[in-house]
This record gives C-alpha cells, sequence and structure tokens, in this order.
C-alpha cells in the first residue's frame, strides 16, 4: 500500500501570465491536481460477488487507498481495519483513467452496512431534513462514542504552535495555494501524520484512512487541526474517529458547533497569531492558560 | 418570491471564549448558519404526479429558491426559467425542517432531463472516470456553448477593483468571517448581484439561479468574482451559465484550468493587492494592460 504526503502527480505545472500593476510576463506555475475517483466496494453475499459504485468525488491523487478507507469508514460503511481484505485499482479501457476507479474489497464473510451507504445518510433520520436530525442519525453510526478515558491538558503554547507547524510542513509539501490539510498532532503538539486535498473533506478522509490502516483509532489523545473552515461536514468525519480536539484556522458555522456539543469534542477556530476562540470545551480536555 | 442578500435566520449568535496570549475572555459571537436543504421536484408524466429527491446540501439558510433553481439548472436538469411552474417550502410534521425541504414544481409538458440528474453526471461519460471524460460530459449538456458574441475588453483597474469589492459587499452582509461569496460584475466593474453561503458551490448556485429567475442567461457580458478558489465544479457551473470571465481570489485547480481552457472561459486566480495570475484568456476578451 502506498504512503508518504503527496505523490508525483498532485502537482501539475502550466504555462500562465502573471500581471502586477501595469507589467505582465508569462511564466512557469504549479497548480493542484484535481481528478476524479470512483470508490467502489465489492464483497460476496449468498455466494454471489457484489461489486458497487460508492461514490465519485475530485480529489487530488496520492493515498488512495486511504481515502477509499476513510470515506467507508466516516460513512459508516465498515467500521475497522480486519474487514478490508485488499484495495486495488481496476484496470480500464482508457489508460488516462486506470488510477481513478478504486474497489475496496471487504473481507470474506462481512457484510457492509450500506443503509449507512447513501451519501447523505445523516439527513434522513425520522425528524427528516434538520440539523437536529442529522446530528441525531450520527449518532446511531459512530463507534467510540462515551467510552471512558482519562482527562486530559493542552496548554494554550501547544495550541498556538499547531497553526505555524501545520502550515509549515504544508509549505513543503505543497507549492500550489491552493490545497487544503488536514494535521493530526498529539497532545504535546508533535506532528504525526498530514494529509492534502484540493476537497477538504477528501484530506480528513485520507487522514482518517490512514489511521484506521495502521490501527490507530480511535484518536482520543489526539488532536486535529484543519487548514480552512470547520463545517458540520467535517465534525462529523471527527466524530466518527472519536477525536477530542478540532481546531480550525478559519471559522466554525453553527451546525459544526451543535454536533462538537453533542459529541463533547473541544472545538477551536480562527487559530492564527496567538490567539483563537473557544466554541466548545470537552469536560475531556483542559486548556492550560499558563 | 423572496429575494436579497441574505437573511435574518443565516447568522447566529453563540457564546464563546476568546484566547489572545494567556488571557481568556467570554463573549457572544456570529457564526453562519449551516442547516441541510433537501431539493425535490415534482412533475406530470404519463398522467402521473411524480415528486423526486434530487439532492440533500448543506447550506446558509436564504435564497433557497435561487439554490434550488441554479442547482437544477448547473446539473442539466432544467434549462429555462418558463419549466419552472412554481417554487414552494415542503410542510413536514417536524416544525424545525419546515425550511429545509423545497420543492419546484415544472412547468406542464416539461419532462425534466434526469439522466442528468445524477449528481456526478459529468464522470460519467464513455471515457469512464477521468478528468478528460468529466469536460467531455459538460460538452453536452451545456446550452450556451459556441453562440456568436463580439469582443469585449476589460481594463486591469477594473479588475483589481473587483476584489476589493466583493470584499467590502461581503463584510456589510456578512460578520461571521466564515463564509463564501459570489459576486457577478458587468464589464465596467459594477457588481450586480452576490450571494453567499458556507458551501461555495451553493453560493454560486443562488447566483445563477438568480440570473435565470431573472431571465438573464446567459452572462456573457459579466464577470464572475470567486471569493474563495476555482475548482472543477465551479468552474463547471460558470460554463453552464455561459459566463465568459471567471476571476478568483483563490486559486485554481488542474482541471478548472483544463475546463476553462475547453469552453475558452478567462480564468483569473490570485486576484488581491493589485495582482492576478491569468490562467487561460478567452477569444473573446481582452486584457487592457493599462
Amino acid at each position: 500500500m502506498k504512503s508518504g504526503i503527496l505523490e508525483h502527480n498532485s502537482i501539475q505545472k502550466i504555462e500562465i501570465v502573471r500581471v502586477k500593476d501595469h507589467l505582465s510576463f508569462s511564466c512557469t506555475d504549479e497548480v493542484s491536481v484535481e481528478e476524479p475517483l470512483e470508490i467502489r466496494i465489492s464483497y460476496e453475499a449468498d455466494g454471489h460477488k457484489i461489486v458497487k459504485n460508492i461514490s465519485v468525488t475530485m480529489r487530488t491523487p496520492g493515498n488512495d487507498e486511504e481515502l477509499a478507507t476513510g470515506f467507508l469508514f466516516t460513512e459508516g460503511i465498515i467500521s475497522e481495519q480486519s474487514q478490508i481484505k485488499q484495495i486495488y485499482y481496476q484496470k480500464e479501457v482508457c489508460s488516462r483513467n486506470s488510477g481513478n476507479i478504486i474497489t475496496v474489497e471487504l473481507a470474506e464473510g462481512y457484510i457492509p452496512q450500506l443503509m449507512n451507504a447513501d451519501r447523505n445518510f445523516y439527513t434522513t433520520s425520522s425528524c427528516g431534513v434538520c440539523g437536529k436530525g442529522s446530528i441525531e442519525s450520527i449518532k446511531t453510526v459512530s463507534t467510540f462514542r462515551n467510552d471512558e478515558r482519562p482527562p486530559q491538558s493542552i496548554s494554550v503554547e501547544t495550541i498556538y504552535q499547531l497553526a505555524e507547524k501545520l502550515r509549515t510542513f504544508q509549505n513543503n509539501f505543497s507549492a500550489t495555494g491552493g490545497i487544503h490539510a488536514s494535521g493530526l498532532f498529539d497532545g504535546k503538539g508533535n506532528l504525526l501524520a498530514l494529509r492534502e486535498d484540493v476537497g477538504r473533506h477528501n484530506a480528513l478522509d485520507k487522514l482518517i484512512g490512514n489511521t484506521l490502516l495502521s490501527g490507530q483509532l480511535p484518536l482520543r489523545e489526539h488532536i486535529l487541526v484543519l487548514s480552512g473552515r470547520a463545517s458540520f461536514e467535517l465534525i462529523q468525519k471527527a466524530a466518527m474517529a472519536g477525536i477530542d480536539v478540532v481546531a480550525a484556522i478559519g471559522a466554525p458555522s453553527s451546525l459544526a458547533v451543535d454536533l462538537a456539543k453533542e459529541f463533547d469534542i473541544t472545538l477551536l477556530g480562527f487559530l492564527r497569531d496567538n490567539r483563537f476562540n473557544i466554541y466548545h470545551t470537552s469536560s475531556q480536555i483542559q486548556i492550560l492558560m499558563q
């Protein structure tokens, strides 16, 4: 299985014209690659092999196995590594798309939770289409809720350093200025893993897929740092992975805050320049001001 | 039909804790509201009334009719205003979600193009799942391609002012720092309409829906300004609306550049501080340096 932050084909060189004031000049620049990825699962039921198309997402190539695994996990279709037998790219007639169809073959005897496979499963609760219903639905598929664990302390200095560290590591990996990152840190502020993608949900799915494949879930002792804003979808994925602390460089949405409160996830926003906002503090987490 | 930039329930006041250096204090802050919206269509076929759920999207409430209209148009399900009879909210049992289900009732005799209704219709061409296939698929559903029109000139000064104007108008409408905007300008740089949403695809769908409902399509003489990055999805929507010039404050992706070239859309990125990059210049558009 491939690993690493980003691969060779995640950045593309193109010819552009730069304009500044009233001058223009031609030069070579780099853009983040965006290509579709179709995620399929295959499994056996009643003696028949079944292949299902689960999703097509526009993503930056690289860490596709992690992306597929993380997507299936955060959508509630699989819940642990042992349910995966192997992951492989589909060989198709058109050479250009050979890296754009990935199949997760499930372990013998495991029947996937396809009632969760509707992309918007969390909006189809009995309450109907509303934020409260969306949150209730996640409760029914989340694995790591309400487990016992010791409380944890994090200093503000550690938190301030997270933003800087994410930016430093991201700059090392991406020169395009146009890509989202999800970074996983331990409680001392050490970077454990970073994943990038043009889609921020994909960056987080890659990160969570990485931790599932390496047997690290749930991520109770960890801090998730998001390079952009915190939407409902990202907090939903964090909740599925059992993450206690989410720190976003950007703003959260109302539903992200509601979900963080319901799942008792510490949610920080606008983390930059030695400041941040606290939208919810988990009973498990103490933020030390000194 | 409702209009206006954002409505009362698009911003929510919440209690937060601000942390700066080693001090913290409680205060009231505002976050952008995020709530699911289910988009349905209803139409008659063979004497039967058919109601179909087309999509559930996480959006900021406000301009929902425009959002539904723009989504159906950019997905190729409808192509003109006359195909819409009326748009209404569904009344459901749960009071909280009464504003979260919207139905577009189609005009008598119009059968929608539901072969396009697959959310990822542009990735299911005969070529399979690849960027080239995605672009080819859009060609088959785009209405305004290859129409004759006079060439247009835009000065760099006009372009420089777009970013500042978008920010100024956006600040007037949103205090949350966590919302995307799509702004429509004329060739002289005058703001014609601005729409905001936690989802940037929704902001653009609202804007395009607004122009469809007011009979302004195609938007040949206009400039679309995006508050963030330019992904494939956003350029796809711009192409569907016949937009010639897209200027993004952030970076484009590789597939966004490819699509802009294929549809001959002028694509500018990193528009800020009297500078920008040109990724493609339409044969219809001349950028004047003085």
